[in-house]
């Protein structure tokens, strides 16, 4: 165990796709706890797709990394010193310690985990933030019943994966799309998605239409126009639209070609009395509890299936998140900090 | 009193703005009433933009009008013959006749009117399916609160109108867009709105962004773009877009030029948690007497202000209808069918 702490920063800005050199590794002694602190050594770094509007000055729900800051990032770790009443050495504690193998934490800004050791890394992905964006958009906003139709994209990634199997305990059909054929067949026959369509295939808007006989009552939007566009057509009237993120457009450096459509998506919206509302998560940590009350059993258990694509070594975390944006994972992306 | 029945038809659909070949005056018999039946003269026929998308095949939220047939429309009138049994010569109602001067309708299709015969007319704005439509849209997404700011359009039409004035009742700022000086002041000076800006003005959008220092909290969309585009950048964190209309589009023929914004929308409505959405107001007539309830005593004694535009003459609902959707009315657009 190395007291070194090994730090990724921002170097500089991108301008569309990431690239290796907007990261910088520095090396410094591990950090102090003050009054009221622990000292986290991390083992598990989350990667996910909101890290590249930090990236970014543009005006955003919240401050972007300074250049030259550590990147923001949420982590699980074990507690190594404790200045604080409630947490002791040894806890297994969630994060926001960003991309580094130690960091220092405020008691009241750790949450202390109940997890098995070896399923840690749940807290970052179905069990973390991904499932509860998951759980809180569907139950909140998408709301889907017995026999509707729901859509996700990303569907092997953390997010689609819970949205499809959370509305199909709903009673819903879960209709999954992702990038490849090994992606799909994996979200049908080990998510148990009802069906999941290539978003690369040269008819994947004929194919997504004869996937939802019935229309589609809920779209969990994740990714943006590629999806949506052959989305709107299949809409139903009243059909819902939690929107948590748009991540083929977050390395966008101009619009789209015109016409500009978004008279489109307004009439639409009117014709099928569609509500369309988008939710950054941050803003509902406090149903955290009622979340795990409800999916951890069936996650702990297995009935609610979980795929994790763990990296080795936070020196790779730069090329694995630049890989992320493009959808080279499979399944929820953490970098194995330390073991 | 003429037994003849005078209709307007609808000649063909329109490319673009509709001109007056669309429409084609036909006259015949009174029709007679079936059993269950009542027969309904005329007094007032109201105009409203959703009109333009049943003159269209395109798919909507409703069928469109057949070539040939009478023009859908609200109507306010008198009942000459009865054979329904809840129903009495003479009593007034309201049904959707269509622009012409007699019909029949089903008993349970009609709806009694308790108003003061001098206030007929208000069955078919503020007290009908335009304040309906503000009222509903308010109560169930725009949930204005106190201090917070309401930006809606046509402010003096019948929906803006009624929009503003509740949306101060409950406690909220009241800035409206109008189409020119006159509307403006009006808005501000007769209906009490905060602030009224017009969407004329080269400067509009400066103007807007100076009238909602505080940033928009509710914008009631009954536009479209030229009005949301401005309003886009002063949206506040959680706002409310209720959509009930896109008159600015209604007439287009093609889409606006390039880029497409439709990434622009999505990501505001991400970043700032917007909930936008649309809402066909017949879906919700059962709200109809707890809109009254609410609503109807402050018309009645002149707290809530209305506006309308009476035009006189069956003959001249085209010319009007067709001005209405460039903004050529001022308040809610009525014709008066027979005294």
């Amino acid at each position: 165990m190395s007291d070194e702490n090994l730090q990724i920063r921002l170097a500089k800005r991108p301008t569309g796709a990431p690239d290796p050199s907007c990261f910088q590794v520095e090396r410094g002694p591990k950090p102090e706890p003050g009054e009221g602190e622990v000292l986290v050594r991390h083992r598990f770094l989350s990667l996910d797709p909101y890290m590249r509007g930090r990236m970014s000055d543009a005006e955003s729900y919240a401050e972007p990394v300074a250049i030259g800051d550590v990147m923001i990032g949420g982590t699980v770790g074990v507690v190594e010193e404790s200045r604080h009443p409630k947490l002791a050495k040894g806890d297994f504690v969630m994060s926001m310690g960003g991309w580094q193998t130690w960091s220092v934490a405020k008691g009241g800004e750790v949450r202390k985990l109940q997890l098995p050791e070896a399923h840690l890394s749940l807290a970052l992905g179905a069990l973390g933030m991904p499932g509860l964006t998951a759980w809180w958009g569907l139950k909140h906003i998408g709301q889907p019943t017995k026999g509707e139709t729901l859509v996700v994209a990303a569907a092997t990634g953390p997010v689609g994966a819970m949205v499809g199997q959370l509305a199909q305990r709903a009673g819903a059909r879960a209709v999954g799309v992702a990038g490849g054929p090994e992606k799909c067949a994996f979200a049908t026959e080990t998510l148990g998605f009802d069906a999941c369509l290539d978003h690369r295939a040269d008819d994947f808007a004929e194919q997504l239409a004869a996937a939802c006989p019935d229309g589609v009552d809920v779209y969990f939007e994740n990714v943006g126009l590629p999806v949506l566009g052959p989305v709107m057509p299949l809409l139903n009237a009243h059909a819902r639209i939690p929107l948590c993120g748009l991540v083929a457009h977050y390395n966008a450096t101009s619009l789209p070609a015109g016409p500009d459509r978004t008279p489109v998506l307004l009439g639409l919206i009117l014709r099928k009395k569609i509500r369309l509302e988008g939710f950054i998560i941050a803003d509902h940590f406090d149903e955290f509890g009622a979340f795990a009350a409800d999916v951890a059993p069936a996650v702990l258990d297995g009935s609610i299936t979980v795929r994790e694509d763990v990296v080795e070594g936070l020196e790779n975390a730069p090329e694995a998140f630049i890989g992320m944006l493009t959808g080279s994972n499979f399944g929820k992306l953490v970098v194995k900090v330390a073991d």
